[in-house]
């Protein structure tokens, strides 16, 4: 059965208010007058049995009693009165509704089970349900507000492209303040509260096709359909239109479950903020950057490139806008000889390299202003540009001088952002503004601001990812009860990860015949499911040169597991090549209760875990994804033949990653986590090779 | 000779304007203006030929015509009258003289004599001097304001005990309308210019004894003094007066001679910034930290601790604010039971561990607010509060109940800061603020602020270093000319760094003596002054465990030279014992051109470059010193004992590092860097000892 779709809530021309008061300071009463301050040009009925007019509205004493049919109505009731509430206003036509009412999932058992009969008889209704528990919403251009929040008691927002959707509805009314005090313009906010039916992901999809917003704002507490989610999120960079999210809090479950490296290097957030850059998604950690960044994508164009052009009255400020693009990422490259000689002509003070410093001889002359920012399109070929003047927009006299300056070039820069840093009043600020200005006071901001608009200008043009492999054939099931190593790279190998060749041996002469075949020297491993970090209890035994070494190992290993692990059940010991040199990394794929299976890369040994460089990406990957994770770990130099290192076969060790990954998300569903530590990268040609791996089963015990 | 203080500059009771304007627009009209609308209530002299009267004031046609004695004068003259006018001013009494003309030393080298000149005249005049090519300042308490900013144009600034010093005048008046804008009281602003005089470090001197400077707010571009800096920085730490600062820009001097690892890793600004922690100096990356900690630091105590109790109306803006404590190093302690029990009671749908959530309800009954601000100091003992109210402060029926309820627990809570996370108009918020409370309408703001704060007073309560030890009798001067390995090593020896009993050899029979004499197995090098990294060039055998091996490896490290560096002067092959087994760590010492000998540590072999993991400090430092240092490292757990490492001999690589440190400070006119890369750090009690040492003579040449 197809739902409706938002329409009704979001766009409705006629809307009733149940349990509506005359009183704009009660709940039921707020929303009447923030209707009728907003001038909504649609039909209002309030509906209160004891009055016949409320805030200049004509009320009725009952749903049933409404001259017309409605769109949406906000049910502004008690707990009980909910469900007759919305029968009725089904029968009158409405599609959507809000419930501001609170006392359901958040209280415990007995309130989701409330909030599961109230969101059945929606659905069975027709009826598409904002909340409970959620200070509602308002699409601002058409004057509809159902909602109680006090955003809007110091007034509307000022008109604009921009859509918020927070889960907390008194955090929402923070960010509604704060856009308006931004001089941002909201065109709509939701709060989804309890999200018993229309959630975070919906909300973003329903402003995805809506053609009066260019711009989404996002606050997370929670994700409870991550895959609707990652589905709106994908739609909305096809679509271009930029994301700007910021999530709050940290999982603890993931990090609980951490029995593997894997588990504990692959934090739940950090996986969630991988998953959020796959789809061009600004997370913001801070409100102003949140605001800074939606701020910015309304206002500007996006860039088409890193290349930031820098002009300045004052050496200083120029060099506070280039440390902070080489802090954002951007770079600053100098003007062409030319061009800085043509201007330092006219200005022998200035510096032209960029920064640009015009110095304070543009008071004298503010072509210098024009024909500079001309000259950094034109011949500097900036794909942004930031200019510093401090007070001088709100100087009476440089003011307008200084703004005709800006305006004579602004064709020439039109298609790039360009962020004024300045300190002015508000109207000023808002003047620059119309003019296709961005306008920031701290100019570290303004940088960070452009540096956002440049990723999401890089991330909208990103094709759509490519499918990966699919997991070979033949390759088995993971079993409940887990596996031994040599069975866990034996799985490996059969997926596609390249292991040594190795024996399981029972014996001190089946070890030493099985050295003479491998061909000396060896490697000899404690086997066991019930002994998973083995090398901490000297299970390993490396370089074991002659059949008597072999021998003597065999019983050294069985020793050290009979003191250390008593209890173990051994498998055996495992007699394997000399794996030669090359840099060990870590890889791993484990599954996120909220993102799914999720593949990791690090540098070997314990340094990925104390240095905590690994990168993450949720599985499977591709090829060409494993290997943009494996450079983009910080330790991608000791790969690349850093300080006489040799080239590593990086090729080889994106495709064990892909691989590891594709058996990882093959089998979700019967794995915690897989982790290879180390895998051996070679040198360029000579391929990589799994030396360790551990499988851990997924636990049907452990909660969902 | 004893130079006057700056008190005629900065708080006269007579002030000459020499080239005063009667039109406030121009550069020698403009401070007219402002002394007239501060209201100056010493006597002010505008001077110039043609006018009687200027802006108001009696006008004098020359400095020798005034009717009194003047401390101080305001040059707003061409550069080529300057000295003259400098005299003039002198005869009548002046000490101080504020000079804003350009065009000296920032215009080559005929500036730069000129300059010279202007301040040779006014030292042996006694008159003190602020510039040329400034701003100027203003004193505002006083109402002086020999300065042509903009940054007054808008009015004066508020009331405060706030001193800012700024070596860029346009930054500066920038940071000024800034903190006007921010409700921040700025009672000194000072723009040093050219410094031909007087320099930042000497004003921060002044603000550090003067009785109405509570915060010190520094902008740097370049450190001319950093003896004289660190002097004053010290001195601040000392008077418990906070210094928050901003340098922009990096020194690329120190990253051009990077010939050794330590050079390269030890970039200029990482010093400086090394050598600012010292001192408790909060040093700010962006414009709104310098000012959000300038604000918190004049507007609220220092907190005893880093306990963060966090209160709040909505779960989320709760989780915000702790996700921030944790970013930057804060602690959110929960309450005790006890206290949340009784908090529960009474509001059963709150939540009261930290965050304190005391929900919407705190409308009904605010001293769920008053009652839970108590108890979080009374039980909780936090050492600083936030507290989030949305847009409550602005409601005109919430606002005045809230503000009576923090006030009223306000005596309980006044020695914490406390920060109120809210949106509001600027008179709403400056009456919080008369309330004794931060205002910030970010919440991660608040909370770096306040952290900001913890980071001031763990500083202000740090005992004045303790002097570290001497540099040993009998270490011998470093050559010019450079030192093999061995005998590096023979000097870090001497100095008290732990090395190898070790043996230069020039045969293979040698070799195999000295190999039979210390034991075998050993380990065989290259020695050669010319070959800085021997490992790359397989001038490195490990593990000799036979005569013969000793012998077969002597004639392949000669081959290994003859190939990779036939030019290499040889001085021999080392022989050496086994290190043993341990963890290896980086250390080294080198002089920077700003700071002096400097100290650095970090992991051992290249990870140090790669993950940029090193911790520096000022040479030479204490054992004490060097002990924080390897502990401030990421990778300081591999020295702990993670995941079943030895824990290793952290006070023998302390004892090494301090030595070390000793060394080159000690003969830091004869090195540029000493590093010891890498030394060995054995398991708990058996030591350390350094394995390669590497001394870079200073060059004589190379540019100051």
């Amino acid at each position: 059965m197809t739902r409706p779709s938002l329409d009704a809530l979001m766009s409705p021309r006629a809307v009733a208010i149940v349990g509506a008061s005359a009183d704009p300071a009660r709940i039921g009463g707020r929303p009447v007058d923030y209707y009728r301050r907003a001038g909504f040009a649609g039909a209002l009925y309030p509906v209160n049995p004891n009055r016949t007019e409320i805030q200049g509205y004509t009320a009725y004493p009952s749903v049933a009693d409404l001259p017309g049919r409605i769109d949406c109505a906000l049910l502004a009731v008690a707990a009980p009165k909910l469900i007759e509430s919305l029968e009725a206003v089904a029968a009158q036509g409405a599609q959507g509704a809000v419930i501001f009412t609170a006392g359901f999932a958040e209280m415990g058992a007995e309130g989701a089970a409330l909030q599961h009969a109230l969101a059945t008889r929606a659905r069975d209704l027709g009826v598409r349900l904002l909340g409970p528990n959620c200070l509602g919403m308002f699409h601002a251009a058409i004057g509809h507000c159902p909602t109680f929040s006090s955003a809007l008691q110091n007034g509307m927002p000022l008109p604009g492209r921009v859509g918020l959707v927070t889960q907390s509805g008194a955090y929402g009314t923070h960010l509604v303040e704060r856009a308006r005090q931004r001089r941002i313009g909201v065109n709509y906010w939701v709060s989804t509260g309890n999200e018993a039916d229309i959630g975070v992901a919906e909300v973003i999809d329903y402003l995805v096709t809506d053609s009066g917003t260019d711009v989404i704002g996002v606050y997370l507490e929670g994700v409870n359909h991550p895959d609707l989610l990652f589905a709106a999120l994908e739609r909305a960079r096809q679509a271009r239109k930029p994301v700007v999210l910021m999530k709050v809090g940290t999982s603890d479950a993931g990090a609980q479950a951490a029995a593997s490296h894997t588990a504990s290097l692959a934090a739940a957030d950090d996986v969630f903020d991988a998953a959020l850059r796959e789809f061009g998604v600004v997370r913001c950690r801070t409100t102003d950057q949140l605001l800074d960044t939606i701020y910015a994508a309304s206002h500007a164009p996006l860039p088409r490139g890193r290349k930031m052009g820098i002009l300045t009255i004052s050496g200083g400020a120029g060099v506070i806008l280039a440390d902070s693009a080489a802090h954002h990422g951007l770079s600053t490259p100098e003007m062409p000889p030319e061009a800085q000689a043509r201007m330092l002509a006219r200005n022998p003070l200035g510096a032209f390299a960029n920064p640009l410093d015009v110095t304070a001889n543009a008071v004298n002359d503010f072509t210098l202003v024009s024909d500079g920012l001309e000259s950094m399109v034109r011949d500097g070929g900036y794909d942004m540009l930031a200019s510093f003047f401090t007070s001088w927009p709100a100087s009476k006299v440089l003011g307008p001088q200084l703004r005709a300056a800006l305006k004579a070039a602004q064709p020439i820069y039109a298609h790039c952002p360009h962020a004024l840093v300045i300190t002015a009043d508000d109207a000023t600020c808002a003047a620059h503004e119309g003019d296709g200005l961005l306008v920031f006071a701290d100019p570290d901001r303004a940088v960070a601001a452009m540096a956002a608009l440049a990723d999401l200008a890089e991330a909208f043009d990103r094709a759509p990812r490519a499918a990966p492999p699919p997991l070979p054939d033949g390759v088995p099931d993971i079993p409940a009860t887990g596996l031994s190593e040599f069975a866990a790279k034996q799985l490996l190998s059969a997926a596609g990860v390249p292991v040594l060749p190795e024996r399981l041996v029972q014996s001190a002469d089946e070890a030493v015949t099985a050295a003479e075949n491998i061909g000396l020297p060896v490697v000899m491993k404690l086997v066991s499911g019930d002994i998973p970090h083995k090398t901490e209890i000297g299970g390993v035994l490396l370089g074991l040169e002659t059949p008597d070494a072999v021998r003597a190992g065999h019983a050294h290993l069985l020793q050290a597991a009979e003191r250390h692990a008593p209890d173990a059940r051994l498998d055996g010991v495992l007699v394997s090549p000399m794996a030669g040199t090359g840099q060990e990394l870590i890889m791993g794929v484990r599954v996120d209760p909220v993102v799914g299976p999720v593949a990791m890369v690090g540098l070997g040994g314990i340094f990925a875990e104390v240095m905590q460089d690994v990168v993450l990406h949720r599985a499977p990957v591709t090829n060409d994804e494993a290997r943009a994770m494996i450079l983009r770990l910080r330790s991608a130099p000791l790969l690349q033949g850093a300080r006489g290192h040799p080239v590593c076969d990086i090729a080889a060790a994106a495709a064990a990653l892909s691989a590891l990954s594709v058996l990882g998300a093959g089998q979700a569903a019967q794995i915690d986590s897989i982790e290879i530590n180390p895998i051996l990268i070679r040198p360029e040609g000579e391929g990589a090779v799994a030396l360790d791996a551990l499988i851990i089963p997924a636990n049907p015990d452990a909660p969902a």
